[in-house]
């Protein structure tokens, strides 16, 4: 499997892991639905910033709005 | 390893292969600089879009500037 932890940089705060094994990432409305791959949905406020993936890491940016 | 294979969406059209093996996707000015896992580096006026990791999928949606 090769799932990733994603994480949500909020402005200048060190980056919070907010989900763990994500599968899919994707846009809906003003921000991004993550679904890992249990079937846990998570909707945030974000966009996707950046991406480690040997690293199995995503990084999110908070929408300041 | 958990790398995977990068696709750009340019308007309305099919997504077109960009990248094999990609590791990191970063911003970079106004565009995204991809790095794959033997080092090679890309840039692209683009940014990331969507997220399909268990099926090795990136996607960017190229900017229309």
């Amino acid at each position: 499997m090769c799932e990733a932890n994603a994480y949500l940089i909020i402005e200048d705060q060190e980056a919070q892991l907010v989900m763990e094994s994500v599968d899919t990432v994707e846009p809906e409305e003003d921000g991004l639905r993550l679904v890992n791959i249990f079937g846990d949905q998570k909707f945030l406020k974000a966009r996707i910033e950046s991406l480690s993936l040997v690293d199995h890491k995503v990084f999110l940016k908070a929408l300041t709005t």
